[in-house]
This record gives C-alpha cells, sequence and structure tokens, in this order.
C-alpha cells in the first residue's frame, strides 16, 4: 500500500495521468477509497490532484470507490462535482448507499442531492428515508431482481441477464405476485433446473421473510443462522419491499458489537471510528456516564462514612477495600457481559431467568469458594497468623462473590424486560451497585468478627 | 416455533410419520437444527422417536440439519448411525463443515468417520486439519469451482451445471493454471459478458487473497472490507488451495466478537453457548483471572498500609477511596475498550502510538476538568465548605483521569507489538494497575495538601 501511495502520488505530480489511470483501474474500490484517504487525508489540501485522480477513474469504479469512502471525504467531493458528474455517480450507486449517504449530511447537500436523482429514484430513497432507524427497512435496497412463477426457468435467465447489472445482488430472485411475496429461487437452483421447468415448481414456497420495522440486529442474526445471501424485507401485508444483502448484515453486525463495547466501558455510542472522531466528542460522550458513576459513588462514600469506628479500631480493614470491591466488581462484569453477550445473540431470553440466576449461583458458590480458601490462607499468613483478620476477609469475599455474581446476572435480563438495552447494565454500572453492597457487607461481617 | 414443536411431538407419539415428514421438509435445516435440540433437549432420553425424525428427513437436508447442530448431539448421532447412514451424510455434507464437527470429536468417532469417507474426502479432511487453529487454511473449503481460461462462457456456464449442486459457491468461479490461481469471475460477470466470450478475457486478474496461514481474524477483516462472497486461500506459492465462503467469515466475526467481549470482562475464553457451558467450565473460566487479579491487589493494600497515617488524621479521605478508584478504573476501561476495538477492526496500528497517545491526552484534559469542578464543588458544599478536602479531591481526579487514560491507552496497543492479543488489557486489569496508581497519587496529594 505505501509503495503505490508514493508512485501514484510521485506520477499525478509529475502528470503523467495515463500511467495513474492504469494503476487505479485494476485496485479494489474498497482500496482506493482508503487510497484516497491516505492521499489526501483530511484536510483535502491538494484539492485539483484529488479531483483529477477521482476523474481518472472509469464511471463504475468511481461510483463503488465513493460508497466506500468516509462521509467527510464524499461531502466534500459533492461540494466539487459537477451536476452532471453528480448525476452519473448517483445514476451507478446502489440506493441503499445513497440512502446511507444523505443520513449523513447537511440539508442542502441532500437537496442537490435529490434534485440530481431522477423520480423513480427519489420516490425510492424517501421511502427508504422513512422507516425508522434501526430498522430492516432502513437497510434495505429495493434494487433486487423480481421473477413472474409462470416463467420458464430460460426466461428467467433472460430477465436475469436484462435487468441483473444495476441489481445488488442477483443470486437470490423473488417471485411476486400482485406485489406480494410468492417464492424465492436462487441462480443455482435454476442452474440445477431445465431450461423448460416452470419457476413456480421448483420455487422455494416456505419462505423467511423480515418486517420493514424488526431491529436490524435481529436481522443480523438471521443471516448468521441462516447463511442467507439476501433477506426478503415485507410489509404487513406481506408485500415485498425490497432485500437486505449479506454485506449490509455484516455491516450491521460489527456496528452493533462496536456499539456493545462502547456501551460496556460507559462509552455514549458514536457512530465513526476512533480517530475519525473529534476529540470533543469523544470527551462529550465519556464525560455523561462518568459524571453519572461518579455521583453515584456518593452513596459508598456515605456507607464508609458510617463504618469510621470499625476502621479507627481495626485501621488495616482500609487496606482491604479496594481488593474487596474488586473482585465484586469483576465478578460482577463477567457474569453481566456474559449475560449481555448472550441476550445480543439471542442465545438467552428473559424466559431463561431463573434457569440464568439458578446457574450463576452455583457457579458464584465455587468461584467463592477457591477466592475465600486461597485469600484467606494468604492474610492468615501475611498478617502474623490474624485469625479474625482472615475470617472477616473471607467471609466478605464469600458474601461479595454471590451477590455480584446475583446482581450481575439479573441487571440485564431486567433491563431486557422493560425495553431497555442490556448493554447499559454494563461493568461500570454493576461495579457502582455492587460497591456499595459489598463495602457495606465488608464492614457489617468486620464489625461482628471483631466486635466492634 | 412453539406450536410447531408441540404438533411434532403429538404426531411422532401418534406415529403419524408422514404427516411429520411433509411438514419438517418444509423447514429450514437451521430451524430444524433447533427443532431437535429443543424437542431432545440434552438428555436424548427419546433415543428411538430422535432417530425416527431424522430418518425422515430427505438427505440433503438431513446433512444441512446434521452440521447446525451443537457437537453434543451431532456426536449422540453419529453413535446410533449405521455405516451407510454415515457414509451418506458425510456424502451430502461439505468437507469444511465435515471438519468442524472432527474437531470436536474423540478420536475413536473421528477413526469412524475417516474410514467411511472417499479417500479423497480423507486427502482433504487430513489436508485442512493440518493447519493452524485460527488459520484461514482451517476454515476454508476445497469445494469451489474451477474453470480453465480458454473455456468459453457458455462452456463455463455447463461446467456450473455438471459440478455445482456439490459446490459450497457457485457465485464466484476461480480460474487456475498448473493450479496457480491466474483470475476470478462471478457468475454475475458471466451473465453480462456474451456466450462466445472467453475466460481469459473477462476475469479479474487483480486477485485479493489470503494466505493459508492468515489469521481468520484478518481474513473476517478482509469480507468486511470488501464485501466478498467468497475469498480465494492460496499457498506460499501462490497456488490455489481452498476458498473461504462469507458464511464462514460471518461465523469468524462473532466467534471473534465473543471471545474479545470475554477477554473484556476477565473471562477465558469459550467456545460454547453460555447454556451449553457447564457450570464447572464455567467457574474454571472465571477462577483464574479473578485469582491473579485478587493475588495482584496486595499491591494495593500495602500502599494503603503505608497511608495509615493520612487517614489515621483525616478518616474522611477513606470515604473517598471508592470514588476516585471507580473513576480511574472507568476512564482507563473507556480508553483501553476503544483501542482494543479499533486495533480488532484494523483501525489503530502500533505505528498511531503517539498520534493516539496525543488524543488521549487532550481528552484526559477535558474530561477531568469537568469531572474534577464538579466533584470539587460538590464536596465543597457536602462537607461544611472544606475547602482543603475539595482541593485534594479535584486535584486527585485530575491526577487520576490523566493517568489511567493514558495507561488504558497505551497498554493495549503495547500488548499487540509485541504479539500478546491486545484484549487482555482489559477493564479488569487496567483497573487493578490504575487503582494502585491513582491512590498512591491520591495519598500524597493528601498529605501534601493537609500537611500531614
Amino acid at each position: 500500500m505505501k509503495g503505490l501511495l508514493n508512485e501514484i502520488d510521485r506520477l499525478l505530480k509529475e502528470k503523467r495521468y495515463f500511467e495513474v489511470k492504469n494503476i487505479v483501474t485494476q485496485e479494489n474500490a474498497a482500496d482506493l477509497a482508503l487510497l484516497f484517504e491516505e492521499l489526501f487525508g483530511e484536510d483535502f489540501d491538494e484539492q485539483k490532484e484529488f479531483m483529477i485522480l477521482f476523474r481518472l477513474l472509469p464511471k463504475d469504479i468511481a461510483a463503488d470507490t465513493f460508497a466506500h469512502m468516509n462521509s467527510d471525504m464524499r461531502q466534500h467531493l459533492i461540494g466539487m462535482f459537477t451536476d452532471k458528474e453528480l448525476r452519473e455517480i448517483l445514476d451507478e450507486s446502489f440506493i441503499d448507499d445513497t440512502v446511507d449517504l444523505i443520513e449523513d449530511l447537511p440539508a442542502n447537500v441532500v437537496s442537490r442531492i435529490l434534485k440530481n436523482s431522477t423520480t423513480g429514484e427519489r420516490k425510492a430513497i424517501n421511502e427508504i428515508l422513512r422507516y425508522p432507524k434501526d430498522s430492516a427497512g432502513s437497510i434495505m435496497t429495493i434494487e433486487y431482481v423480481s421473477l413472474h412463477k409462470d416463467m420458464t426457468v430460460s426466461e428467467a435467465f433472460e430477465k436475469i441477464r436484462k435487468v441483473g447489472v444495476n441489481k445488488e445482488t442477483i443470486y437470490t430472485c423473488y417471485v411476486t405476485e400482485n406485489r406480494k411475496l410468492i417464492g424465492v429461487i436462487t441462480v443455482k437452483d435454476l442452474f440445477m433446473a431445465d431450461e423448460d421447468d416452470k419457476i413456480s415448481d421448483i420455487m422455494e414456497t416456505h419462505i423467511i421473510s423480515v418486517d420493514t420495522h424488526e431491529d436490524k440486529e435481529i436481522v443480523g442474526n438471521m443471516f448468521q443462522k441462516y447463511d442467507f445471501l439476501a433477506l426478503p424485507v415485507v410489509d404487513k401485508d406481506k408485500r415485498l419491499v425490497g432485500i437486505v444483502t449479506f454485506d449490509d448484515a455484516m455491516d450491521v453486525i460489527q456496528d452493533e458489537n462496536t456499539e456493545d463495547f462502547s456501551k460496556l466501558a460507559a462509552i455514549a455510542p458514536n457512530e465513526d471510528s476512533y480517530f475519525r472522531t473529534g476529540i470533543f466528542k469523544h470527551a462529550k460522550s465519556r464525560i455523561v456516564w462518568l459524571l453519572i458513576l461518579m455521583i453515584s459513588a456518593t452513596v459508598t462514600q456515605i456507607i464508609t462514612n458510617k463504618y469510621e469506628a470499625a476502621f479507627a479500631a481495626v485501621p488495616l480493614l482500609v487496606s482491604f477495600m479496594p481488593m474487596i470491591m474488586d473482585t465484586g466488581g469483576n465478578c460482577g462484569a463477567q457474569s453481566s457481559t456474559l449475560i449481555i453477550r448472550g441476550i445480543a445473540l439471542d442465545e438467552i431470553r428473559f424466559s431463561d431467568f431463573f434457569k440464568v440466576v439458578f446457574k450463576e449461583f452455583r457457579i458464584s458458590i465455587m468461584v467463592c469458594s477457591v477466592l475465600a480458601v486461597v485469600n484467606g490462607i494468604r492474610v492468615y499468613l501475611m498478617y502474623d497468623h490474624n485469625f479474625l483478620l482472615a475470617l472477616t476477609i473471607a467471609l466478605s469475599i464469600i458474601a461479595t462473590v454471590i451477590l455480584s455474581k446475583m446482581i450481575g446476572a439479573m441487571l440485564p435480563m431486567l433491563a431486557k424486560r422493560v425495553h431497555l438495552d442490556p448493554a447499559i447494565m454494563a461493568t461500570p454500572l454493576i461495579t457502582t451497585i455492587v460497591d456499595c453492597c459489598s463495602l457495606f457487607l465488608y464492614f457489617n461481617i468486620a464489625m461482628m468478627i471483631f466486635k466492634i
């Protein structure tokens, strides 16, 4: 990549455009988009060369490269396009990519795009834009191949040949009647059939489809489960309105994962990549939860205040606070993360509540036994055979581990039950809650054992 | 699903097998596998009905259903297969699914499978098994369509028709010469070309391929980037040895994500789902890190011990320990999670080290200013205008936030640099490290301000 970059940079500066064109025409669109980013960065200083390079690309590759670029770069490019160029790019683009683009752009640029689209495109774009964010409708495309049930296999092939070039996928075709989806057939099925077979005889009629308003996370899980190339999207009257293709499903899966990672670390999710997000936005997306958690820590503070007598009598107790708190936090995080992940993958449902809680309870018994014994012995040996201290620590660990695993298992499921995102019951929140409980238990156990 | 389950259960008990067959033949294999799991659970009590139901399936659907089952159920089924049945299932299965199966089975079952495979299959299986776990070679299949460069488009179609039924994908075909990969062509390209066009004239020669030993995580990222249906796998002499298809890539992406979620929560990764993992295995995969972290907390304990004088003089200091520690842990977790995710998605590389550290530094300045001001005022108002205490807390927060963000940003990148998995530098480990540093800073600041 680095070598190619320098080569192109040099050739552009020497105005050897023919050679540049030969090189870039061979590259994959995804790589070309990266190449533009690397060459021109975020500043677009060398505007002229930027446009020259883009104009050297054949139209179809240009549209595909455009679709792979980040939104800043696309917005910048649109600003420099003539109306004719914009029309050409839109013409070569898939509708779902255009919708993606529009969602990121300021209103004046959007209206310029709509002005340069055909009436049909404009209608389709507006239709897709109307579906709620995160719904199947919002990520679908309308560019699929539809067949008629009375066609023969060879007529179907002919239709695919004729309309296929502009379709996102031709490998799964949809059979409709009065706009209702009545069958699905793959090109592989067509190949394996006789030329004269009728579509209605060979099509799959047991259709797995998804509703326009279905959550896109569920769409992602369906692709995962069924290994489909494309999934039909139907309205409430079972009319076919579009399809979701596997590449968009893959993007959904990765985006949902990135979102969950953010939430688990108490960061407000953000659609841009790390570098593309400015430091103000980074700071903002982190401060909110930090503030909430910091203020919640007031409870821990008040609890600790109450037990001043305990650590005044046995100052050593203070030094074990971090260990007790961290062990609780870690145990809670383990349970909550597994449950949150299980819910996201649709492996765990609310109906499994008691099964999960009982399982976590048994696991916590095993975990706390090992930790309590090891740590009890450690403390006993480190602190001059202070049996009472060792006992306090061991019992506190038992109580903390069991409690934190119960909290960590229950909260994400309860969140799901009340239609909150389970991922907000993440490590930091669990830690804060567990802190309060574990310190309360710890000091009480200590006061009982030391008879304070 | 529930209704279907009860229906089948009832029909099976009434021995109305013909009706059962009619129902199950219409279902998707992924759903059928789930249906088997739901009907027969983990105990396989009703062995006889289990086999009856399986034998009712048409052979191709049976093989596909078998591939979707969990390994316990497959092992159980193999035990009940006759040799003839096993041969039939293997015959209908894709090689990569058989390899998947073999990897999970005990040796005696594996040898029975190999005994019932054809010589060619056995050779292919052994070949794939030889590649390292987590390599591209280990997830590839050898069932692809290969074409010759001198074929015409219509000859290519003929070949696809003839060999296609047993191939994992027919939509991307590979052109080889002396086993070397010289071109790639999609069925869509073939459709758009003339019947007499020669393959060598229309094939794509700028081939994106992957080495047999490449990490499968990178393979997943390539699918994400290029939106491929399949990716060719080549050996070091550029000979085509197999292909990875998008459905396997999707599984890799989800598995890698699940693994990262586990690691971020200090759980040893585990390939089975939550419910399918026994409680002993759950406990074992959690205890290791908990023990390591608990023992590491000895350092915090020693640090806190050292500052007994400080909290003996100002007992209030103890009650702020949890808040300081948690804020540090959360800040560190935010940075480390974002960096770990960025590295996994190949958006952040080690060469970005200083760029990342500088970015995190600027972000931490913004974050700590807000947190310090809010918390300083809160403490000042809550504790009778105790200015020194408020100042101590505010300064400690500033130090803790900056330090923890620096540690959280640097450790994952350094781990990557020395070829460790960045994900081990996860929240719990960062928290433990940050705890030590932040308590040390906190007590020192307190002793300076209160002149202890």
